[in-house]
């Protein structure tokens, strides 16, 4: 099977040293000429056999439209494409409809597993139609972790349930994430009584009601720096942990932990909280509570 | 009428204006010289007519203990000690358990109403029994707003019901004040629309749902700082915040938005999280993401 | 001055009645002939004077849509569309691009008050440019509540600010409520301490922290009710509160409580909670608690 | 080595097979006359060689209480009681000083892995002296999982550090339990887009960042019943899961994702909701939206 892989980064590169080291022919194009193996899209497309199949692996938004965009001007009918990035499912259905004009199949493919998937494998979550996932089965098979298909893929419904599923993934890895976090500062907190707090983490890996794959990366972390002193308290957020709060709101589904766990990022990045400002304001006005001033 | 007052700060000094005022006579006792009336406790309680009534007016805990086990060794069968600090409502049943064993008499009072008490009058929640409230209920008008008794005052159960619902009063007020902190946030965040924020505020002061005391003093606050920029967001707690999600857990009774309250809070007097430590460093780890270093 | 208002219902009605009681010539359009000053919408156009002014006050959506869409076939430049009703501000920007094209000028103009808003005036926030929003005062005047122009009106900025601070208006509104909410709950649950639940909040009514127009309203409806057994905990939504949401999770904004008011709101019209089934199953799985069937 | 076991239930009944399985010899004593191996607590006292070891697994609260009073009345200077039950870390600062009195060690356990322990072993946080832990290392690495001791066993801290510990991580456990519940009703409600739920969780299995224990326990909740319709979205909570709101309240810790997964369990408990009631009652008094009655 010869497949093409547009976008070379951190996971597209990844991926294409796995998919090659499973047997499956990969030209990769990436705008970055050192990891390019073609110079042009249309080189890329020059070089596929028909029907073409082809992997995007590149940031959702504007770009992924471009090279949708790019690929229905280039493509004949009977070629697939792939979106393997972090669009919204809702662009799915965009993409496709403007591919199918041509002729031209589109999965979508939720992709987990973040820079350990080159060894690890991916966990793929696709949408699309059964003929087509049928035919890319070996690059599904060959991105995706050993052991039984189904417990590291699933064909979850038509075009856009893969990056549905992918949303919600996300969504739950933000809570689990700052579950954890709420766990690590409650012991931090009380260093009185918990002496080995990197210990306690590493002692939660067997056994436990809480292991899990994420505590075995606090595990490295606290490794690395037993108290995260060296690491500042700032966490950026991507597109998939708002749009599931969305999803959540449209669809009346109460997502209180998602929600708090998105809302503590924002709050993290903040120098300065206007809310508080504001109750801080309060307080000073009905009980006569000072308050910090700003140059302080 | 006579009574004693414990305590002449910010709160109790207002509340003796006050009741002079009333025409209610009132010798108050101070730790500080330049406000008290008398030299010390003893002749506090040798100056008031039997049978005594005395309220105290001091920060809740070991003050308040040391306060009332001081009553307890000067006072006689008949008396009445009132306790109008923030005291938790279990504290109610111990006070009144050491004082009833000498036959004095006890009831708490919740206090509400801040600096503007002197003025406005204090919104009153009492517990203990209907003799003694009836006792002092002159006290209780000359305190309470004008305006019918019942929409400032209330004889809410027995010992320990005037703290109890001062404690849920001071719930509702932390998330009263974050729910209009947020929509500071969400209108200040949008100052490519919203063209006058303190103007917005102003004029949800008549007509609208949102209209209330609170929002009277954002207003003022907006008045003296239009964007609040001379304060800093970091907001301090007091008890009742936290009793209110221990009675709340402790009852099974959901909590969302006082919780959300005062967790803000704590998060706003923090330098650095470490809770967002352990999600930075989660993401780095899984995804290669970069972190802001501590000495960044 | 004389105007057309579309939407007779609830709310449109009752503004008829406080404009013409104002002194402002007002000929209504509804569907419904029992409240129409008019039969069609054509009859509404001619019979106002040029430049017309309509308000419309039709629910959000594609009502309103609608209804600005057949405005637009109808008037001529220089007429005036003002939008009362509860538009997302987002629409505001598409309508008033619509007419534009037609030189016909365009106000969004947030109506708070509910029921009360006949007796008590509307709380008004509007957006558009000064000059139409100069026109149109005396309306505005004669809507708002008595008492100073800029404690019930605002001219919040350009066209969608209007909507925007209603929106935003409406968040902190449901957090508000839920705050007051779950006080309720707390001295409910504690029914052996608390002798007096809507006693307590009518004594809020004077002098606290808490006081505000939402409390009276409670205190009305515990006045009715004493103990809300005849209310069901089921509670709608409307589209401000998940507007809100979705602008502070686009904007970064941490809201909290509003969330959690929302989400509040979702829980309870759900029969059965397929998240709480999942806990449920869980706990069952490493537990072995036992679960409850649903044909128990 | 050859230990006294108090209380053969579900827990306790499962390490006694661990441990002998492991050539530990265990006499176990329980109130049930089929589980026991002693009739009485003497005999089992009696049947130690000396210094004894006695693990306690019984209910926390009163009934540990009690037993360590009774082993408080029966044991020797230079004996060791182990509490292995869900205890709250500051009882273990109790039962450590009354048995310290006669010369009596304590160490307390936390133990997690449920009914799955037997096989899997279980996760131990302990708290207690160096030597005291040393003493009894064979019993913890009979109970502990395979694998480095380090990955299934944690010496904390000294008493009560292994009750903290565990009750984080119930804490944690609790809001990852939510998590995937919530993402569960994000799936489930789009059944339009989503058409293999219990596919999605089985795929998440390998190589996705949410793998965990808990998610292939959902996996196997899904085989059981595939839409969770059997099973009614009721779930109790227990003390750690309180205690740790009540330790994050008391240590200005914000844990805004475990808070909500517990009140989550107390609304999923309710029949009806006091505070949406209350919500109810407001939205009809000044929306006149209609409220549904309680006997509808």
């Amino acid at each position: 099977m010869h497949i093409g892989l547009i976008g070379l980064g951190k996971m597209g590169g990844n991926m294409r040293t796995r998919l090659r080291n499973a047997g499956i022919e990969v030209t990769g194009f990436d705008q970055n000429p050192d990891v390019t193996d073609v110079a042009t899209l249309d080189e890329l497309v020059a070089a596929l056999p028909s029907p073409r199949t082809i992997w995007v692996m590149v940031p959702a938004g504007k770009i992924t439209d471009s090279v949708v965009s790019d690929l229905h001007d280039r493509l004949d009918a009977g070629d697939l494409v792939i979106d393997g990035g972090n669009s919204r499912f809702t662009e799915d259905f965009k993409h496709a409809e403007l591919l199918s004009a041509k002729g031209i199949d589109y999965i979508d493919a939720g992709v987990s597993g973040g820079v350990w998937g080159l060894e690890n494998g991916y966990g793929l979550m696709v949408g699309g139609s059964a003929a087509q996932v049928e035919r890319v089965m070996p690059v599904f098979d060959a991105l995706r972790p050993e052991g039984p298909r189904e417990e590291g893929f699933v064909h979850v419904g038509e075009v856009g349930a893969g990056h549905y599923a992918k949303m919600v993934h996300n969504g739950i890895e933000y809570a689990l994430m700052q579950a954890y976090a709420e766990g690590f500062e409650l012991l931090e907190k009380r260093e009185d009584i918990i002496r080995d707090v990197p210990g306690t983490f590493k002692a939660w890996q067997r056994g436990t009601v809480v292991r899990s794959w994420l505590l075995e990366l606090l595990v490295r972390a606290l490794d690395e720096d037993d108290d995260l002193s060296e690491i500042e308290g700032y966490v950026e957020d991507s597109g998939e942990g708002r749009w599931t709060i969305e999803e959540a709101v449209a669809n009346a589904v109460p997502v209180p932990t998602i929600s708090a766990s998105i809302f503590a990022r924002f709050v993290s990045r903040q120098e300065d909280s206007p809310a508080m400002k504001a109750v801080a304001a309060l307080r000073n006005q009905f009980g006569g509570h000072s308050v910090k001033k700003s140059d302080d």
